[in-house]
């Protein structure tokens, strides 16, 4: 069963006798359903009376009504208001707009708007280049979605993906200082999408493709990058690439082997797992098996496959492997999992190779029990906040984009990638490397700013 | 010849011997170019030499190069630097995005991004009008333009246009708490631009249309209003209509005339021009005579009109008045000018009614020159800061949008820009009118929230 947790923080407006009994027995009945009780904080006290605000983690809305219920029977308490703090937290949106520079007086007004600022356009229109220095082009991303995949959830539409694509903006500015602004787009052509993030180019200095569904995700990131001078991104396919390229570095040290020699097993095929094939053969794997739901992929029979699938059939799997996932494990060294959740049982772990090196990734339940694998894997990583080693895209694009920015850079290439990934795994001194702690958490601070040197040099090199 | 002003500031980073009579020399030097020395800060001593800053408002760049020639002929001096306070209060851009939740541990992660942000996304996706509520979209406003008529520069494209509408979103935020975002589109194609803006709506509670050329503009509005659930506003016409409208109710009770009866001629048939006719015309207004480049627009010969002006033509100029605009001036008691510079001189305005009203709205330099005006019209407004009367756009959009975004309306009617004018116009006390006072200043705060209520009573009667 889950466990409470602030995503399901529930915020009760009550009124209780003004008795350190009546409180005490509110909080008792309310840690009685499970629920974890944060806080109570007196709201305003009346007489006989108290109004108090009670915050208390559920696991879920069945838990808060239950939660709700065990509180309104008890005798002189009355529920008035019950709150998401989830909710609360989106209430008028995530993001706002600061002037960078007031406008508090006439002097201000010609400098910044007319009449001063005509002769700041009239400079961009006379050296183009010019835009990048004198707009929020130095320092702006596009985040842009369709909303046709969107977390677990699929296919949702734009207006419904507006909250991850702001709090990918929050995470943007706090971890990278980049000004990142949703561009959510009502339409799923791939054709309109491109034209459209085309022409809205103008004021971004990058692009961050979020969210968009496979396979075509593939070709509007392509042709925006031949297209646009500026960078591109396909966060869902190379922010996880280089995050996982990052762990595998990390976790080949501690069990002292190569990535040239190690056996990987691969299970999902779709964008990320296609893209974590490609950066992980440019950084020196050898010998990867994809697997998708009909087994393992092979050049023998690429019929009816995409052209990115295709592209992964017939580079990887040097031994023609065939045959199920369970199968594939049999002497590999590393399994990598962005796929969906229980399709392992942790026994069936046991034919790997010595010391294997496991990243279950898929969210939120992982391709392998990870208590289960405890005992089992010399390395075990996990997509979870609740287990050691998130492999964790925020890692990635702040810096990435910080260090983009900062140099002007617009290809994102391999070595770039490896480049970042090697930054993200440098974090962490050889001394303290540890099985459990192969990645550095989403609140290291210091992760943005070795990825963003990590581009700097790569630039200068 | 133009005056020295904060648009053409220049900061200088100079080297003086350090005494008084050399920094006084530095002064006076400056000074006798008809500079307006803003101050000098001593940025660094060592021993002999001063290091310091000198500001001045200079009146063009070759003014400012006359000042750095001056000052570098001083004994003693040497200009180290010449910094343009109007770039410099551009670089990097005037916007940034401010997170309204920080993300400081796991717990506001896990409600701001995920896990918890998709339930967001969910209730959205199951109720699309909590849009509205849970995301920026209660709050922001699209400012669109593809750079073919900015300011007074033209056609000067998007990348160019974007100081322009950066700057409009500082107004926005700074007057209405308004965030807007500039969307500087890289297209000219109408049909583009329609299908673009409807793609980018969800994230956006309003679209402001600005510094499109006529007459695409008339369609690209119409079509959009047609088509989303949100308003769209073109602030070069209705804008400009609106503000002329507010200050024309006050000049109007000056000189004691009702709209229903005066003679109006209007210099300018433009997109701000059939705007401002037609909801004077709204308001009351029966005699209306516009003029373009070739006379008095009339009904009787609309072959090749654009079906605007075509529009003006057939519904204004009741007595099929032909001839020049000098000519129209006779017996008129309003003149609106929305052209270009100095196509009247002061005398032409002497044929008028007795008591004439002059709005002279060219800019930089009005259709009459307001110095030789000022003795002959009874009211003369411009849309020039240094004269009184200043007609300016920035009264409305900030008010106006602060209005419709608290209200969810939608539709930006006739009657609603009537009242938002008359809003305007309201907040000058019939006490406090004069001949020099119709309209509050740009800075006057009280002007966006009498917008905005003007806007509230509307949706609610």
């Amino acid at each position: 069963m889950a466990q409470p947790g602030p995503s399901y923080t529930v915020a009760l407006h009550l009124e209780v006798p003004a008795s350190q009994k009546a409180i005490a027995t509110l909080v008792d009945r309310a840690s009685s359903t499970g629920a974890i009780v944060n806080g109570v904080d007196v709201a305003d006290a009346d007489g006989d009376v108290l109004i108090v605000d009670l915050t208390a983690d559920t696991r879920d809305s069945a838990h808060r009504q239950e939660l709700v219920e065990a509180l309104r029977s008890l005798e002189g308490v009355t529920v008035h208001n019950v709150g998401d703090s989830t909710f609360l937290a989106h209430v008028g949106g995530k993001l706002e707009i600061a002037p960078r520079t007031a406008i508090r007086n006439r002097r201000d007004l010609a400098r910044v708007y007319t009449p001063g600022v005509a002769r700041v356009c009239k400079a961009i229109h006379d050296h183009p280049e010019r835009a990048r220095h004198l707009t929020i082009k130095k320092n702006t991303v596009a985040v842009v979605t369709d909303g046709t995949a969107v977390l677990g959830l699929g296919d949702i539409g734009p207006a419904a993906a507006m909250p991850v694509m702001e709090g990918k903006a929050v995470l943007f500015k706090q971890f990278g200082d980049v000004d990142a602004w949703p561009v959510a787009l009502d339409t799923k052509d791939p054709d309109e999408i491109v034209s459209i993030v085309k022409a809205i180019a103008p004021a971004y200095g990058g692009i961050n493709l979020e969210d968009i569904a496979a396979p075509k995700c593939f070709d509007i990131e392509e042709r925006l990058k031949a297209e646009l001078g500026i960078p591109v991104f396909h966060d869902d396919q190379h922010g996880t690439a280089i995050v996982t390229l990052a762990a595998l570095i990390n976790a080949l040290k501690i069990v002292d082997k190569r990535i040239e020699d190690v056996r990987i097993v691969l299970s999902g095929v779709g964008a990320a797992g296609t893209a974590i094939a490609k950066l992980l053969m440019a950084h020196g794997a050898r010998d990867i098996v994809g697997y998708g739901r009909d087994g393992a992929l092979d050049g023998h029979n690429t019929e009816g496959m995409n052209q990115h699938r295709r592209w992964l059939a017939e580079n990887t799997n040097p031994r023609h492997v065939t045959g199920s996932l369970k199968e594939g494990l049999v002497g590999a060294d590393v399994f990598i999992g962005v796929s969906s959740g229980n399709l392992l049982q942790p026994e069936d772990l046991d034919v790997m190779a010595d010391n294997p090196i496991v990243f279950a990734m898929a969210n939120p339940v992982p391709e392998v029990d990870p208590v289960g694998t405890a005992g089992r894997a010399a390395v075990l990583a996990t997509g979870r906040s609740d287990f050691p080693n998130q492999i964790n895209n925020v890692l990635v694009f702040p810096g990435l984009f910080r260090g983009l920015l900062d140099t002007g850079l617009t290809d994102i290439s391999m070595n770039l990638m490896r480049a970042a990934a090697t930054g993200i795994a440098g974090v962490i001194a050889e001394a303290e490397l540890s099985p459990v702690y192969i990645i550095p958490g989403a609140f290291d601070t210091r992760v943005a700013g070795a990825v963003a040197e990590a581009v700097r040099q790569f630039a200068n090199a």
